[in-house]
């Protein structure tokens, strides 16, 4: 089998390994398509190494195919499709005991703190495997993942239908969180500066404006009888996009801080005083998020291929990330499957 | 009548007026005391002549008792105990319209934004007035709108017993918040740098300390078996406070930003993000939270007679803000009486 392994900054080798067979409790997985995120992009710069180790196989958005059960697996079919859920916790620390297990305080993420998927052939254990629906393209079933993330974004805020959303930042994860939020029956407005970016979210039925050109509170206020956003997503780590999400709140108010902020922003406190605005942190998902977000994608309700920029093939790993880092792409993904007549 | 009047900075004047009847729908009450707050503070050193007017009666922590009725007032007896929740909304903004009344849009806050109760006799709206139990010494009752807020923020945080509760700043609300806190069950630590401040709350069965003296994080973490505050209270108005605040919560744990930070302060949203914190802005009180505040005061759940530092007459309240200017008092009281012989 073969797997794009990272060696260190801005490389990675891909190499013919030998295949480990499923362990007792574990599946095999034929991998179809690894997605590259932000965070993998980060590692490709070379800013995570102590976390990820070197050499390390990445990636943890993915579809695939069964390809054999471990011993003791019970209730998965080889040829079945899957994605996985790529999160492992401890049961035992503080977040696990009090029920928030998907951000346990050692939590193994598959893909970063332990091997992932872009390989053509991955073993991982019984319980992290997700069934997909028949009839899902295996390239659209890659956005789950990341949808996931948008869905427990969304729960985060407790939005109902009917109520204004603003947000910040229109790379995958924001333009997800709008596709969602537009599900649920909210208005949406997206805030973007770059044109393609736009463009592609007016093409999902998002509205999406240049902060530049329009100014977005004269828009949520217009759009709100004065009263302002329910809810503001931040997903542009940016100052300024803090600042946003603030001011367009109305009185109790929900911001959900999606985005990394590797230093600490100013905020304007007294707002969060003064109209009694509410914060509310959102990091990966769980088990119901992941699974509303397969039905989701299942059913069309977010535009899965249209976020699909770019397909590269295991050994062009790099220029998957070149393109991504160009801010010329939104979701890359990796073909993971075995090129026909090359040894598997 | 007599009413001390704020005529411009630092300055009061006590002249004896005539005394209005109550209007139509309006009680007067013959006012006991009239608490001095922050805010007060605020006023009596200039920064908010534009909010406020001048000359302008302020004044909004209060007891009295009611003197006469206006026409058309009925379920009201002269001679009946009685504070006031002073505060009157639009009903017709956007806050009001969503069931935020209280912190109206245009809200009125009877003492800042109209005449208060530092006068020895006071006509409001019925509808603002509120019972007092029988047997409630009226000094005491004085506190119940400063339990009030500290009802209200203890209510935002949804605490329930048990949790581990960090109070940051030993003033009057950052104390009632932990009495009340204490109350509902709950571990409370309140951290405070003034030796007097935190001799008054130990007197109140709260576990104060000084955090240059004793690690709050380490404190926090060995009372909670490493897992962090379920509730911090930001209380004290300065950047230090809210850095606490934050770093000592357990995941998903809840910030309540009750002290006013005029200028943005700086937080690390990165450990929102991590963590999955909560913050909630919290302002003034709703209706349910005044009742449970009558109760709690009427009980002697709250240490209402010990926060109260001093008690000054209308002639003196200028006193009474040097005082509190100076930080060597907690609560202090204007006695409204008339005095006996006195012109009332």
């Amino acid at each position: 089998m073969t797997a794009a392994t990272y060696i260190g900054s801005r490389t990675f080798s891909t190499t013919p390994t030998a295949q480990t067979p499923p362990a007792a409790g574990e599946v095999q997985i034929a991998v179809s398509y690894t997605g590259l995120c932000g965070t993998d992009l980060h590692i490709f710069h070379g800013d995570m190494d102590a976390r990820v180790g070197v050499p390390a196989i990445i990636g943890h958005e993915m579809s695939g195919v069964i390809a054999s059960l471990g011993e003791g697996v019970t209730g998965w079919a080889v040829g079945q499709a899957v994605t996985v859920m790529p999160t492992l916790s401890c049961g035992s620390c503080a977040a696990c005991t009090r029920g928030h297990g998907h951000i346990c305080h050692k939590l193994d993420f598959i893909g970063i703190d332990s091997d992932g998927s872009m390989q053509s052939s991955w073993n991982v254990p019984a319980d992290v495997v997700v069934a997909l629906p028949e009839g899902l393209a295996l390239d659209e079933a890659a956005l789950i993942e990341p949808t996931a993330v948008a869905v427990h974004d969304v729960r985060r805020a407790r939005l109902v239908a009917g109520e204004f959303v603003v947000v910040i930042g229109g790379g995958p994860v924001g333009q997800l969180i709008a596709s969602v939020a537009l599900r649920r029956g909210a208005r949406v407005v997206l805030v973007e500066l770059d044109p393609a970016r736009r463009a592609l979210a007016k093409e999902s039925g998002i509205n999406a404006i240049d902060p530049r050109e329009q100014n977005l509170l004269d828009l949520v206020m217009q759009e709100t009888d004065g009263a302002g956003a329910d809810v503001a997503f931040e997903v542009s780590g940016a100052a300024a996009g803090v600042n946003s999400a603030v001011d367009v709140l109305t009185t109790r108010g929900r911001l959900v801080m999606v985005a990394i902020h590797p230093k600490p922003k100013e905020i304007d406190l007294h707002r969060f005083f003064w109209r009694e605005l509410e914060m509310f942190g959102a990091r990966l998902y769980q088990r119901e998020d992941f699974e509303e977000a397969v039905k989701l994608v299942a059913i069309g309700a977010i535009p899965a291929r249209r976020l699909i920029s770019r397909v590269v093939g295991l050994h062009d790993v790099e220029q998957g990330f070149l393109a991504l880092e160009s801010g010329g792409a939104m979701k890359v993904l990796v073909d993971c499957r075995p090129v026909a007549g090359a040894m598997s």
